[in-house]
């Protein structure tokens, strides 16, 4: 079939097939399906839709694409955790060396991305010495010696995925469930895992407003992975305020840290320890989720998860004396606090402004040529429903730029509202969408 | 507003500004928006449709892209006739000198284009002498002189149409009612018509398949012109079968004299009678329809409607005497029969088919670099509800290659479909729409 046949079939609500869906990719691929075929046939999707058989050929033509990592050198079930995205997530750097203080193998490729910091990666190059440039025989000896390695992305991974999001991203069809969830799974299938956890945010500083949008693209995702034979779990989790207390790439590693030894934000930590359940779960080193959610809060307590962290850092070249002394990590030159102008609660802590001061300050990517400075962020002192007094503390700027600073206070200033009356309280965790339906809590 | 912010307007359903409109079509001209916004916008029009104010922009936007036919040396009012296309239709040929003959100023620009026969410049090349490359000036002189001028488009004539067209065709976009409309209309007031009589086709050899699509196109074209100023009123006629009984160039010059004699297919007698009173009544050449009707009737019966073609003839240049002897026009080396194979009514002819099997012969252009065999053609003796007896002529193909000669026979036998029962009788004219709004009779 014709590319303008595939697009007709689909525009007037009939089902593709999968050699349909496969012929269209390899011909955007090869060049032989225009660019503004596919932006005719993506713009139809978004209007149309796509059955679960279909947003499941899509996912595996865009990951044929490409080359596929081979796992298969690692014992045990590999479990992948993706996040929809979110300010102040820094979870992956806690369930990392959680996850295989629990004896799941952590075999993580993360990513730089554009944001409003920056990818894992970008994170753990705070470390001094950590290196991330690992070739794939050393990555995977790692796995299998101390149970986890954290990479960059190596290969060519779902370039199909590159090329369509590219084109999405200037033709409106970035909000698409079909494609959203297509693109996600095709990495994280790609990347080799053999179980996936989905953190699927909603509110203010997620791509997903409302629930049942999140509702519909964790189907959608959980669906595919059904599909393809990888068991997942999508988790529905609140995005409404920046996660913890830090926004930036060395703070959150210095919160991340704190919270693999049980100190630190409450959100935070509650979220690693639902996340962490999950994974160890899926990773079968646990019968039960409550039997995996005693196992994670053990081994934070007798202190395996940061002992795990410590062997990271080690094993890939880091200097570990940080985590006794987590001044040690880069410091931005100057620090501006940021006081309440009245007595009340915080009713709402705007996460998308946050996070956009954050990139403001240098600690995100707005182009891919942006440059990173690991040292800047915001700390926040008051979290949604918590009492304030006029002159007290909300927010602490990390800044290496007056100037960048002067553009970004009055903005985390306004991302703060204080009412009179507290706040109707928000869930951490609003469901999850297994293979076996929805459970919203 | 940024090209992705005016698709993601119209995506997300809102009306767009005039302003948005414009500047969407002079970056598409201008090459700032690339083909692959624009074939997302495009689909996103398909899909939630234009207001009649935004259609009205987008084909004065379209208009604006290129040249404006100047007729102010003409005196009177010009009326354009516009069919949205279908199988034997030479009604052009007829209402020129007719509306001329009545004393409505006809400046007809008329294209080639594809389809299952040449356009009306191809048709009047059968005419040895025949000229329609005319300077500007000279067409202008020929309507002020004998009332009546045909030529081919000259000038630059609304080129983001032929852009965006191109466009469609590629990406299923084409069925579009606001993007046909605007289509039409750009081409119609761009070449400087003061009123503007539209033939919307209904049934098999038409675009439009039902009346409720019909209507809705012909609504949409008479609000463009009415928001514009021009004088419209729109015709639903129908195509279930070919129009008249010929289909091809010399063929339909054939048929269109003898209709101007008062002889000839009764359909397209009638059709002529009905567009020609409306041409004549919104030139202003009669108080009503009816006052109109009687006047195009009394130019045919007394002469005056083939006196004006001969006229129009001799003055561009074309020898007459075959409207005298119809057997000058170009002849076909070879006639093929063919008969019924059983008894009844004819109750299907279909259009389409009969479009494409005159095509095939050599009537029309397949693609823009194809040759137009002026001779070749398909007469039809039997139509839509004629009792038939086995044996008796259904049609002959006149042609100049036997090979074409033998892939169409069967295609052109089986568009006849012969039953024991007469159909149900379909009107010609299905209704009209005015300013005033939609009339079905």
């Amino acid at each position: 079939m014709r590319a303008y046949d595939i697009i007709l079939k689909k525009r007037n609500g009939m089902e593709l097939s999968a050699e349909d869906i496969n012929q269209l990719i390899i011909g955007y691929m090869s060049g032989s399906v225009p660019d503004y075929q596919m932006a005719a046939f993506v713009m139809t999707v978004f209007f149309q839709g796509m059955s679960a058989r279909e947003t499941s050929d899509l996912t595996m033509a865009i990951v044929a694409s490409g080359d596929r990592v081979d796992l298969s050198g690692i014992t045990g079930n590999k479990v992948d955790k993706h996040s929809t995205g979110g300010v102040g997530d820094k979870t992956t750097l806690v369930l990392g060396p959680l996850a295989a203080a629990a004896g799941v193998p952590v075999a993580k490729m993360s990513g730089r991305g554009l944001g409003h910091t920056g990818g894992t990666i970008d994170k753990l190059e705070s470390i001094p010495g950590f290196n991330t440039s690992l070739e794939r025989e050393i990555f995977i000896q790692n796995v299998n010696r101390i149970g986890i390695s954290i990479g960059g992305q190596t290969g060519n991974l779902a370039p199909a995925d590159k090329k369509l999001y590219a084109l999405r991203d200037v033709t409106a069809t970035v909000d698409s469930i079909p494609l959203i969830a297509s693109s996600v799974m095709s990495k994280k299938i790609a990347a080799g895992a053999d179980a996936i956890l989905l953190d699927v945010k909603i509110g203010d500083g997620a791509f997903m407003k409302n629930i049942s949008n999140a509702v519909d693209l964790a189907k959608a995702m959980v669906e595919i992975g059904t599909h393809v034979g990888k068991k997942t779990i999508a988790l529905i989790t609140d995005m409404e305020q920046p996660l913890g207390q830090t926004v930036g790439n060395a703070l959150e590693v210095r919160e991340a840290v704190q919270c693999l030894m049980g100190e630190g934000p409450s959100d935070l930590k509650e979220l690693c320890l639902v996340l962490g359940s999950h994974m160890v779960y899926l990773g079968g080193q646990a019968r039960s989720i409550d039997e995996a959610r005693s196992r994670v809060e053990r081994i934070i307590n007798n202190g395996k998860a940061i002992d795990k962290f410590r062997e990271l850092v080690v094993n890939q070249g880091g200097d570990p004396s940080f985590i006794d002394d987590l001044s040690l990590l880069p410091q931005a030159a100057e620090k501006h606090q940021l006081t309440a102008v009245e007595d009340g609660y915080i009713s709402e802590l705007k996460a998308e402004q946050i996070g956009i001061a954050a990139m403001t300050l240098g600690a995100g990517r707005e182009t891919k040529d942006s440059q990173i400075d690991l040292s800047v962020g915001i700390e926040l002192y008051k979290k949604r429903g918590d009492r304030v007094l006029r002159g007290e503390t909300l927010a602490i700027l990390h800044v290496n730029d007056a100037e960048k600073a002067n553009v970004t206070k009055d903005k985390v200033q306004q991302a703060f509202v204080i009412t009179k009356e507290p706040p109707v309280a928000r869930k951490l965790v609003w469901g999850q969408v297994t293979a076996q339906g929805v459970e919203l809590y």
